[in-house]
């Protein structure tokens, strides 16, 4: 049976620029796939209220899915949840309980719960609360699309809360040889042991760096025997 | 006038499931924003021939120019340049300008131009290639498309190959105030200040990280005097 599909949307003027390089892709791949859950597609738009719209009704349509990241911070620029409700179809307001999360931790910190602050309460009908350990303002879920904050540790801390809702797959294994030989030499023989295991997935990943070359050869599947076998075909073949 | 706009597309199995972290992109990112050219948007698509042709065809029309990264090699999960050949609807083969170039250089490392290399010499019709000093194989160019190698190396090689080729707009100047205060207290001044200055762009990216917290806030704009003048508000409204 195939795994669950999902996507992920980043919401990242910073990263579109330049300024900053992701961090929660990277990490969302990792744990999706420790969970059998194969990350099909990420699109990454910016602070453009028409590219989310248009992006996250895209993805949700296609992939079982959705994570976002960025934009539902306190600040001007922070327009995702409104998009989000936008998307569905949904009105949007601050909530009582996400007003409570937010009233309680201020008031704990002598921090005023000002207009800019209650923002973060702003959550699309029908959604339901992300929890949030690190600093309080939820993220939120609303069919198959879960809303998280873009800064990497609040980003993790809301990806632990929503795994253990997910129904994941079998998850992936996957071996590495290292093969220091140009791929030219690597793809004949790599490509017939691919057709001959098609239960697996074999990549082949070039390297080539200070006049060093060659290229990692993975394989992937969720049989680790049929793993095992292919390696040990891998390792013969390529022995240097 | 607004800045020519651009879109990415990476073709990466291995950035999809957490195996490598993502270096293209932000590369790419840093060298438009240089230029002048908004990186409106990326996708990453795993090594899916109709995934490929989709996304290729989504953001061709929809953006001044694309650049490809990844799935040009000589291996059989290396579909890139058949699919950019199927998504414009044109024939792709050996074509003799490549095929010598890569004859030349295998010739020179007494290396054979076997089967497997010779793919690296399928070029879509009506392409023109892209210089690669560092390895010799290709990239293209076709329409609005620019196809390059994955291999960070190789990759930027590609891409100083193609940048004095493309219309640059008006550099994008970009200053950093950081501010060790919550988003909540700088957001409504903060906001305020955007509708002043309408001709920039105002972000806030907050950080949390072992108990500190604060955000940096990024003005963005091509006029440096307005630039400066934005600054400097920003700067006695958030003195410590």
């Amino acid at each position: 049976m195939a795994n669950p599909t999902a996507a992920m949307l980043v919401i990242g003027d910073e990263i579109l620029s330049g300024r900053t390089r992701d961090a929660n892709m990277h990490y969302l791949a990792g744990e999706f796939t420790k969970l059998g859950i194969d990350l099909r597609e990420v699109r990454i738009v910016s602070d453009d209220r028409q590219a989310i719209i248009d992006a996250l009704n895209a993805l949700r349509q296609q992939y079982g899915t959705v994570v976002t990241s960025g934009g539902i911070g306190p600040t001007h620029d922070d327009i995702t949840a409104d998009c989000v409700a936008a998307a569905f179809g949904v009105n949007i307001d601050v909530r009582d309980d996400a007003r409570a999360l937010l009233a309680a931790h201020y008031e704990r910190q002598g921090t005023e719960l000002n207009t800019a602050r209650l923002r973060m309460a702003r959550i699309p009908d029908g959604a339901t609360l992300i929890d949030n350990p690190v600093s309080v303002a939820p993220g939120f879920t609303i069919g198959n699309v879960h809303v998280m904050a873009g800064v990497p540790s609040v980003f993790q801390a809301m990806v632990a809360s929503v795994l253990p809702t997910l129904t994941g797959g079998a998850p992936l294994l996957s071996q590495t040889l290292r093969v220091y030989r140009g791929e030219g030499d690597i793809a004949g023989p790599l490509g017939e042991l691919a057709n001959t295991y098609d239960d697996l997935q074999f990549g082949s990943y070039p390297f080539q760096k200070d006049g060093v070359y060659g290229a990692n050869i993975v394989v992937r599947g969720t049989d680790g025997a049929r793993v095992d076998a292919a390696m040990a075909e891998l390792s013969a073949l390529f022995a240097q």
